[in-house]
Formats: C-alpha cells, structure tokens, sequence
C-alpha cells in the first residue's frame, strides 16, 4: 500500500509518516462516502471523523476530488495488478475470468478503496480524469482479451467481445452501489456469485459440462 | 407521456401548455445531463439550452433535483408498465427475461428519461426518494419473479435469485455510463446482445438447445 501512495510522490519527497496519514484518511474518507453517499459527505465531514481540523486536512488532500484520485488510483492499481497476474496464468479463459471477476467484486467490496468505483470522474482535472480513465481502460483491455482468448479456444460462445465485457464490468461496478456489510451475503461469496453466473453465459453448451462449479483456483492464495 | 406527468398534478391543476412544457425541459435536461454528465450540470445551462431566463426554468421545475425526480419518475413508470405487461404474457420465463431486458436497456438508451437511472439519489427530499426506491424495489420483485419462475420450471439453473437479479440489473444500469449515441452498436442492438448473454447464463444446459437465438418476440411490438 505505501508504495503504491509513494509513487505519487514526486521524488519520494512525502515523509513516510505524511504517506501513513494520508492512507489512514482515504480508509475514513472511503467508509464515510459509503455510509453517506458521496455527493452528501464534505471534507469537513471527513476532518471531523478523523479528529482533524480542516485545516490539517487540507496539508494532506486539498479538496473531495482529490481524495476521489488517489482513492482511484490506488483500487485501479490493485485491480491490474490482480489482472495482469490472472491473464499470465496457465489456466482455461473460462477458469481466468473467474477468478478475475470474483477477485474484482471482492475488491471492490472488500477493500474500501473499490467502493468509489462508480463516482462520476466530471469534477476530476482533465490529466488526472485522462489518467484514470487510461487505467480503467487498461484493465477493460484485460477483461476483453481472456473473453477473445476464450471464443479463439472455443471454450466461449462466438459473440460481440466488448458488449460482454461491458455487461461483466456493469455487473461488478454496480454492486458497490447495493452491497452493504450487515447484507446476507459477503463479498467473497458474491464475487463467486457473480463469477459463476457470468462466465456461464459465456459458455458454449459442450463445454459447460466440464466446469460444473468454478472453484476459486489455489493460484489465488498461493 | 403527458397522462405520466398529469399524475403528479394535484387535481390536474396544471393546464396542458405547462404539462407540455415540462416535458420539453425535461427531455432537454436530460440531453444535457448526458452530454455534459450530471454533476457539471447547472440549472442555467439548462435554462440556456432552452431559451430561458433561470426565473422561468424555476416556475417548472424549482432545482436539479426536481427534474432528476421527474426524470426517474417517467422512467421507472414506463419500465413498471413493460415488466407487468411481459410478466404477463403467456411466455417461457427465459423469453420473458430476454424481452425485459432488452426493453429496459433500449428504455435506458433510447428513451431520454432512462439515462438518469444511475444518478444517486442522495440530493432528493425523503419522501421522494423513498418513493423512487419504492418504485425500483418493485421493478426488482418483477426481475426476481420471473428467474424464481424459471428456476421452478427447471429452465433456468438454481441458485442465488437475488444475486442474479442484482447481477442483471447492473450490467443494465450501468449502460447509460458508457453508451454514446455515435458508438457502434444502437440501443435495440445492446438491448438484444445483453438479453441474450444474460439470459444465457441462467439456462440449464439441456433446456439451451431450445432457444438458440432468443429472438425478439412479436408480441413486443404488437
């Protein structure tokens, strides 16, 4: 984590205490634009859960858009990561997106940074907007080329890649807006969920007999 | 339309040159709110795209927020009207859902109204807002009434109702994020490909035979 904060840092120039800090605020920022909605929550909102003045806000993230930034930048970062690992595996399309889309939701879900997926970039600065935009974009990429590598393999029904890679990412991308923790079920179990309803309708009937199950691969963990 | 609008008339105090007029606003703002996306969107440019003093927009519509609830309103009335209707047609569940699905993307795309359904609802008044998640949490019961029917009648494989509900209406939902008017596929196509992909993967593999196509019933357009 604090290396992924670091390399916003021109020249490793922030204090290791100051990179602390600032994580420690996207974790409450991220909790309260949940439990608030994000429109509804200011900074002083967000000053005040942290015991902080305004002020001292302010040293660390100079308004809601930043704080919406870094909070991007960092649960892209991590979804790429995950991505780019999953793509490299030796396994079936089938058993990669799986696990792509499962690690996705528990992402999203799970790890507070994820849960602002769905806010609307308008207020960003058209170079930070560009940049995240170019990351989600990259990891769309990702999504598309396991879906394409799948119906090459003919694991996947032939079909239009970029509009099933659209309904995956909206499936995933919404459920930041219905998931709440005392819900029934958790995020690892939607993930699994998700993944298994959504790769099924990828797959050619012949084919679907031999993954009756999608277990989450011990490549994962491991 | 106007009957749609007239409904939020008390007493159907309003004569039919303002009905008309509302309409009109809203179906602009809407194009704006697509366009310029909603956060940016002032009350003025409104007023401004329509040729009116910001005084006159406001003996419509008060703020943003009254068109956005006029707006989901419209919407979720005329997505309520199309799932009873195909709710009750003497259908398949499988073909049912295709039919509501690709309705509700082509309602979403096409349909101006429809584009605001992603936008959070945090600004609205209570009362408001809980009757416009009133509204959504019934056109849920009707997406989970046919998969729970599908399930009985072994068409569809069990599992997770609400998860696969939840899972479809994001894909959905989340299409007025990305849809562009000038991109390659028009809202009945998406609507189609996303109907088909998602209803595919609710199937049971011996019952997929059946429906190789999922086309577009004649009783849509009758």
């Amino acid at each position: 984590m604090v290396q992924i904060i670091k390399a916003h840092s021109p020249n490793g120039r922030w204090p290791s205490r100051q990179d602390r800090k600032r994580l420690e605020i996207l974790e409450a920022a991220s909790q309260i634009f949940r439990d608030r909605g994000f429109e509804r929550t200011t900074t002083r909102d967000i000053a005040n859960a942290l015991g902080l003045t305004p002020g001292s806000l302010y040293y660390y993230f100079k308004d809601k858009q930043e704080i919406i930034f870094f909070c991007q930048e960092t649960a892209l970062r991590r979804l790429l990561t995950a991505g780019r690992r999953i793509g490299r595996m030796p396994l079936d399309p089938a058993q990669k997106l799986y696990l792509l889309i499962a690690e996705q939701v528990r992402c999203m879900l799970e790890d507070l940074f994820g849960s602002l997926a769905h806010v609307e970039l308008d207020g960003l600065a058209k170079r930070r907007r560009s940049r995240i935009v170019a990351r989600r974009h990259q990891y769309e990429l990702i999504v598309r080329q396991i879906i394409r590598q799948g119906m090459r393999r003919r694991v996947f029904t032939a079909g239009d890649v970029r509009m099933r890679t659209l309904a995956i990412l909206g499936a995933v991308n919404w459920t930041a807006r219905w998931y709440t923790p005392d819900g029934p079920a958790g995020p690892a179990e939607i993930g699994r969920c998700f993944a298994a309803y959504l790769v099924s309708g990828l797959m050619r009937r012949s084919v679907r007999a031999r993954f009756p199950r999608f277990p989450i691969a011990r490549e994962m963990n491991g």
